[in-house]
């Protein structure tokens, strides 16, 4: 296992602490429990927006903590969900009397361990709200998840939530927008290789030297089908029929597109990958109003992409162009 | 060869085209000779940047091109000189009067080709002027270059050179900042994998299981020493020190860093190097003033990264916090 890393043990505490000294105007790390926390409290009464699962995915969530986005995200061991008393912990440092939304990609022990958070803070009389993230069309139930896992949609829900809750909109609101958001957005992912979490020290999976897997989810988990490796063009095929259909995309809808990278790919390839995104999107008569390309939600060092495609009305897309200031997503600001 | 590629053939206009895709509010693609340029020309006179270089380096040079920074940006083929056609069509492109700078990274292809496109310019009677990055202490010289090789400070000159370009500045000016900017930067960097260059689909160097290159170039060129894997912190003490040592670095100074990915880096490991970046500098006294943690300039699907200390005076800085709106850089727009 070759990467940048002291011990396994110091990991993700030693990459919270990194983030939190590259960017210390924007991002403080909380390590007991563990938490990442905007720097500067948000002036006025605003609903907390916190997000949280385990680490390997980054710049998600640490990396959207800031304004116009996140109020805190809560980093698991990697692969791992965060314990409650993180999530717990994270909702009353960013509660101010707004209400807290959590949003949560749909992993069981994610979904566990934020209910019962939420539960701890409500006790208290905190209003906590959560929105689900269960976008990937690839698969129904996956080896972690009752239903669809959540992937490149968070990144959406994030921004968009985020953009309506620091304009000091009510929690109700802020739920509605996160919820519509979660709706409007799907994802598909594909993988040239495996990822290696750190504790176990070799590929979580086996792909063979000409051989990709279609439908992969984040952790690595089994996809739609392994197939024999095929041009940029054809795995872009295969993952965004998929998702443009699920979506039921039309002509004339107009949507914010993520051709992203799972952590180990070259720009440059995510940049063919996203020109054919382009035509087949333009081709049927769909109009890509905004583009992310690069990584936002990855696997550790897994080399593949994945597409996430949002159908964005005139709200969203407002929302999507509100000033945000976070280490990974900066505009306007 | 495990790639998102189509042909070898059309990787990089493809790149291109996926590029002016994503970021068609900002960047124009030019196929014959191959340039991107900005998809709005500045308003008045200015002083039009010009870099250019290989392509596998991305975002740079093109994901740099857009308000605040580049005018245009020639690739070459992978890891290969763009020809002096490039350069002159966009050098001839962003002239308006004020003069123009080309940016050029120490390799003698580029210094080379970058010298016909200046002389055919001048010919017409365009101001054209050179800066050259040369900022890698690991070797003197190397496989493709007399003198030191260019690399990370070619985003830092780029950055700061254009902020004042995007002033108004004379070229006069804008030549002395892009100098002053690329004499107060050093760079080293570190290979944990090689990198495949697609016209040859093997890895252009070997390296076993655990072991590393330490001062490897953005080429895969040979650097001081292969070693045994190390710790993330021993491998930052030996970029760093030598970084530090011969930027001449004082207790007092004050730095832009920035910690870059090779291109297959996971976020998460590029983060815990740049803590003991951040560890290093300020246990010498020398105050971190703003931070790069991420992919910004790349060598394909190498896994690895690199440090860059730039010595900052209060007008570096100044133009450092200065709107820049690129596909790769953006704030303040």
């Amino acid at each position: 296992m070759k990467k940048l890393i002291n011990t396994i043990e110091s990991f993700v505490d030693e990459a919270c602490e990194g983030l939190a000294l590259a960017h210390s105007d924007l991002v403080q790390f909380h390590r007991e429990p563990r938490y990442l926390a905007r720097a500067t409290a948000p002036k006025g009464r605003k609903v907390g927006l916190v997000s949280g699962g385990g680490s390997g995915h980054e710049p998600l969530h640490g990396g959207f903590v800031g304004s116009g986005m996140l109020d805190a995200a809560c980093p698991g061991e990697v692969f791992t969900s965060p314990v409650p008393d993180q999530m717990e912990a994270a909702g009353r440092a960013v509660s101010n009397g707004g209400g807290v939304l959590f949003i949560v990609k749909n992993y069981t022990g994610d979904v566990m361990n934020f209910d019962l958070a939420a539960e701890l803070l409500r006790a208290d009389g905190i209003d906590v709200r959560t929105v689900l993230v269960a976008d990937d069309v690839a698969v129904q139930n996956s080896t972690w998840t009752a239903g669809r896992r959540g992937v490149g949609n968070t990144v959406f829900v994030e921004k968009l939530a985020g953009a309506v809750a620091e304009r000091g909109a009510s929690a109700d609101e802020v739920e509605r927008v996160a919820k519509k958001t979660s709706e409007a957005g799907r994802s598909m992912g594909m993988a040239l290789t495996s990822c290696t979490v750190p504790a176990k020290g070799s590929p979580t999976f086996e792909l063979g030297e000409l051989e990709i897997e279609i439908g992969v989810g984040i952790h690595g988990e089994p996809g739609r089908e392994r197939t024999a490796l095929v041009s940029a063009d054809e795995i872009v095929d295969r993952l965004a029929r998929p998702v443009m259909e699920d979506l039921g995309l039309k002509r004339g809808d107009q949507v914010i597109v993520m051709t992203n990278g799972m952590g180990s790919t070259p720009l440059i390839e995510l940049y063919v990958a996203h020109r054919h995104v382009a035509q087949l999107l333009s081709g049927s008569g769909v109009t890509i109003v905004r583009s992310l390309v690069g990584n936002y939600i990855t696997s550790l060092d897994m080399d593949g992409c994945s597409l996430t495609v949002l159908r964005a009305d005139d709200e969203l897309l407002g929302l999507w162009d509100a000033p945000v200031h976070t280490p990974a997503l900066r505009w306007g600001a």
